[in-house]
């Protein structure tokens, strides 16, 4: 089996490492066109080969871990030069975009899109680890466009991965998407943007900072080339989901200051059954 | 030594689960009003003795370990009864409230004030653990106002149990509390609000969340017993820290409205910094 990972990052990284353990018989191509990732990918043993583009015709099982703006652009191209046979896969945080984009194209059912909900704030080929995806949900769009043979293929590895399979269209998925993980990552970026400019005046702040902020303040370490991009294509479901959020934050702003501590009070209470679902992301993982 | 802990929840819990076992020669008193804590607490092992306020002219070491505002009641009272040569210490989360309520006690010499920056998102016996405090920091407020002899014991138990002290006045102190762990719980809160409520209309929504979503959302388990108490001790500093945190996330929707992306970039660049900051933060841990 040929397996191309086109951007040898985080996900696809780490895709790659599992298929390579799990398929001994499996050669990983690697095609990235920041020439240090490529070269730390191999050295890494992340990837088998460097590969180009010219090279995809004889993919079997081909991945696009790009971010999702050069996946739009890319991903007709890669569909254009692969076999009849090849299962091309997107990993992306949008999904609409995606399928829109290649909608009508000649060789949609070769594509399967998804999107494995997993990961870490890390990046580029030296943030790869095994068993990223065990027990972890990935997320399949209009499962229906993609030929059966080749919906099978791909299940088959998720499987071996450990993954657990929802079907969701596009749309859905982009607007729920923005509530569980998109704006997570914009609270999270703008909570440390805040202490990072108190700082600024007030020295040794950080010195006091515990395993607490550590955890809030944790995905603002992401990546800017890989999240404006989603913020651009999910535009309208994350501004929904800010505006919301700064609804609530403003509305117990202005219990504070009204004093109105038993209000505060059942407001956390309320919030509190946040333990339960919790519980239940964690007996998923 | 005769070691008191009033209120036997994650802190005072796990400070005397520590101090039980480097100090052998230690009787843990544990007093509660909850009678369930201070039974569960007898059971886990965490207490020696079931004890009352009666009982403190017999103390050599008291933590005062209780929501913030019991301890402004509360405080005076135990320095009322404890002797001359016990040393009394308090672990909540604002200082300034409590060092002006014990300001011009008779006994104010036996008492120093402590916030050790150490926890979980658990409350109650059962979350008391060991080692909760190695290199964590603790933050000693108005040190002079405490006898040297009784400074020296209260240092030696806290450099027994692992902590890193720093010496910092009590304004100061919740001045910058409110950025690095106040700000951070009600950021958490606040998003867990916004996904639940979502969660009412669209269902499996929870299904979606991976692991940046529950370490963003972790706070959001704290106890409002807890909390409320230390907004409102802290209010106006929580409220500023709060404002600017909510003019951050508007600056940023501005952006996302119009569609400036290089600015989007750029505000998530230049937060990316906080990766050294945490790992500052990891470091000292």
């Amino acid at each position: 089996m040929k397996v191309f990972v086109i951007g040898i990052g985080l996900i696809g990284g780490s895709m790659v490492l599992d298929i390579k353990a799990l398929y001994p018989e499996a050669t990983i191509y690697g095609i990235d066109n920041n020439e240090k990732h490529l070269q730390q990918a191999l050295e890494l043993g992340v990837i088998d080969i460097a590969a180009t583009m010219e090279d995809l015709h004889e993919a079997d099982f081909v991945i696009v871990s790009v971010p999702v703006n050069v996946a739009l652009g890319l991903l007709p191209q890669v569909l254009d030069l692969v076999g009849e046979n090849a299962i091309v896969l997107e990993v992306g945080s949008t999904k609409n975009p995606i399928c829109k984009a290649i909608a009508n194209h000649p060789k949609r059912r070769n594509f399967i899109a998804t999107h494995p909900i997993a990961g870490t704030e890390f990046s580029g080929p030296l943030a790869a680890l095994r068993n990223l995806f065990r027990d972890k949900t990935n997320i399949i769009c209009e499962v229906e466009k993609t030929a059966f043979k080749l919906q099978e293929k791909a299940l088959e590895v998720f499987k071996s991965l450990g993954m657990r399979i929802r079907y969701m269209d596009p749309k859905s998925h982009d607007k729920h998407i923005a509530y569980v993980s998109h704006l997570s990552h914009i609270s999270s970026f703008m909570l440390g943007k805040t202490v990072i400019n108190k700082e600024k005046h007030e020295q040794d702040i950080f010195d006091m900072a515990g395993s607490g902020f550590e955890s809030t303040v944790r995905l603002a370490k992401s990546s800017p080339a890989m999240w404006t991009p989603i913020f651009e294509q999910n535009k309208a479901q994350v501004l929904e989901s800010l505006e919301e959020y700064i609804s609530n934050l403003t509305q117990f702003r202005d219990l504070l200051v009204q004093d109105d501590y038993n209000a505060i009070y059942d407001e956390m209470t309320s919030v509190n059954k946040i333990r339960e679902i919790l519980n239940g992301i964690s007996v998923k993982k």
